[in-house]
């Protein structure tokens, strides 16, 4: 994409009320755009990375069986007073709505109420078990306070699977691999070594559940680590001598390192909260009625790419990690007068373009060199080629790591072998 | 993908309210369920459909020059202030909500309000336009009355695509190459030679606007077609003397054809309406202050599901162009008892997947063959490759497409070379 095609530019500053890094910086490069607190426009280079993470997220779920759906923000009532999750006493951020003839409906903050309904079409005999359904769907959470920018969104994107099995035995195996699968996607996105497997209260269905917790300073979380090789740790809130024991684990508490985290994912144990309330029924092997165990597995992408933000920068602007950075190449030229700086740059991106390798050419003419350095640093695409007077006089551009402050001089001719 | 891994089945009833036919087949054939009138999830099948259509409209609109971006549900009221659009008076679709704090918000039924707004951070100089930017995103609109399936939502995708030009003449000229582009997209769905272009009055932005019609019973519109070849025609609602006059028609009201109609696209000017209102502003190359010239182009790929099934089906079910069905073979095979029918399958099943086809593998052991092609005709796949016993008997398939009553037998060693 050449960038004077693109409509948005580099702003200098961020929304006074911001404070969290991953919006000023996320707003100042144009990737988005705030409605309201907690609500964010996805702009074009924004979306570019939105949907590189969304993809990473959907290979995984596919390869673990999951089939894709997609399901509604608008909730009729009736599930949700069976589960006895309608109340604003019981569900405290709740945004609700209303049809004309006034029945109420809710914005969907999860939907473990609607799935199960739906899959009374279809679930029967223990032949129609296990299955996994999962959706990439926007949610809606009323929250108080908004103010970690991409990280506690009132309008954001979440995956959402849910897993359907006979028994606890069926649920366990798919809910052991997932652990694995939710630690792959985090490897993936570069932060595979600073996220946890986290221990922490299972909230009303099970003993205990499982998140993912990333160490940042800018989390609203904090964990106990309990083994860093392993990559597992407690959830401080959820610390107690009781989950120690449950768990065989005999540690001081003192003597662990706790860190501040983001919490970028959660992995439940649903049980037969959801089946029994609602009436998700199968006939087993025997002819007998079981309840369907069930499970869910939330991650959000929009909180993950907030999250790759507040780890991957520096005092000039945004680091893209490679596989979900908006482009792979930045290519900048700073026109000459003979206009042969442009000549050489447009070739180069049609080169590189029918390589199949993901361009974004700064082609303006009328930036200044110090403006287009700077915008490319602020960003952060991995890769800035740059072409000028001066690196043409050598037939040569230069090339630069967006992570790194080495500059290489390559030729010309040598350019495309690159990459 | 294996039927038999997919938990959805098809059903023998759609809910007794649903009167449409593009819902009831959806909903039978497994491709859609309804959360309530209006709003409905999409099923693995379903959502396959909707993301082609998407696919092709994206395509189109990347290639016009369109930036695709993604705004958001939640609305704050002051842009909407602004252009006198909040009132529930004057837009009587609006479904609202509240912050904790007391705040009211909408849920976005269109965004024309919040796009003016973002690009006031963008939009300078003269020099920053023209451009498009466009979402493919859910849109809420509060109707009194749902019944016609995918074709009127509560909740729904829309494609809006919106154009930012410096004035009148720079506005026509992307605004023609819409009307050419839209026919396009209307082509590619299989629609063409049903779709016409409607002169419709423009609603309060300008005098006339044009929609894009697509004969059919089910249509809750009604048009008459005044040029068959060119597919031009006038809304019913808004014919008039003055319209003929105004676009120099001489013609008799009764001499016209008169046909039922879906709506399945509109594209508007909209002047300095918006960019008024909401202050976006550029210089021209002489240093004056001129407002932006908007136009908005929408297109609903949630209705244009509905619409193609209302156009495509027979009494055994839905028949889906070749482009936007779930998938382009569905492999049915009968078991048999010494398991060599499942095995030779199999092996089709991997050759044809290897291939690059897209296959829908009916696998199921324990479906008698009147289910199985029962299902596959009410599911619609345009090639189905039949495989039992007798044809095996005979080291062949059968071959038959959905739209054609004929049955081709095809030698197993000849069949990869027909896809």
């Amino acid at each position: 994409m050449k960038q004077s095609e693109l409509f948005t530019k580099t702003r200098k500053e961020a929304p006074k009320d911001e404070v969290s890094k991953n919006a000023q910086l996320l707003i100042k490069a144009g990737f988005i755009d705030k409605e309201m607190a907690g609500v964010y426009s996805f702009l074009p280079l924004g979306l570019r990375v939105l949907r590189k993470i969304e993809g990473i997220i959907r290979k995984h779920m596919d390869e673990a069986g999951g089939k894709e759906i997609l399901m509604t923000v608008l909730q009729d009532k009736g599930a949700w007073q069976s589960t006895g999750r309608w109340s604003d006493e019981v569900v405290d951020n709740w945004f609700k709505t209303k049809l004309k003839n006034g029945s109420e409906l809710g914005l969907g903050f999860t939907h473990e109420e609607p799935i199960t309904k739906i899959m009374k079409n279809f679930v029967f005999s223990y032949k129609d078990l296990p299955f996994y359904a999962y959706q990439i769907q926007t949610k809606f959470r009323n929250e108080q306070r908004a103010k970690s920018g991409l990280m506690r969104c009132r309008e954001f994107l979440m995956k959402d699977l849910y897993s359907f099995s006979k028994d606890k035995e069926e649920h366990e195996k798919f809910y052991e691999k997932m652990k694995d699968v939710y630690m792959n996607i985090f490897s993936e996105l570069g932060m595979g070594k600073k996220t946890y497997l986290t221990i922490s209260s299972g909230g009303s269905f099970s003993k205990y559940s499982y998140e993912f917790q990333t160490i940042s300073d800018a989390g609203e979380d904090e964990i106990y680590i309990i083994d860093d090789q392993k990559k597992i740790a407690i959830n401080k809130d959820d610390f107690s001598e009781e989950i120690l024991s449950d768990f065989g684990l005999d540690l001081d508490k003192n003597s662990l390192k706790k860190a501040k985290s983001i919490e970028v994912g959660d992995i439940y144990s649903l049980g037969h909260k959801f089946s029994e309330a609602i009436g998700l029924k199968y006939k087993t092997q025997d002819g007998k009625e079981e309840f369907v165990y069930m499970g869910s597995y939330g991650m959000s992408p929009t909180r993950l790419m907030g999250a790759v933000v507040e780890l991957n920068s520096d005092e000039n602007g945004i680091i893209w990690p490679e596989n979900i950075a908006p482009f792979s190449v930045h290519l900048v030229m700073l026109p000459s007068k003979d206009g042969k700086v442009k000549e050489t740059a447009d070739k180069i991106y049609d080169d590189l373009k029918n390589k199949g390798v993901d361009v974004f050419y700064d082609d303006r003419e009328n930036a200044s060199f110090g403006e287009k350095l700077k915008d490319a640093d602020l960003i952060g695409i991995p890769t800035r080629i740059l072409i000028t007077q001066k690196t043409l006089e050598q037939n040569s551009v230069e090339i630069k790591k967006r992570n790194e402050s080495k500059v290489d001089m390559i030729k010309l001719t040598d350019l495309l072998s690159v990459f």
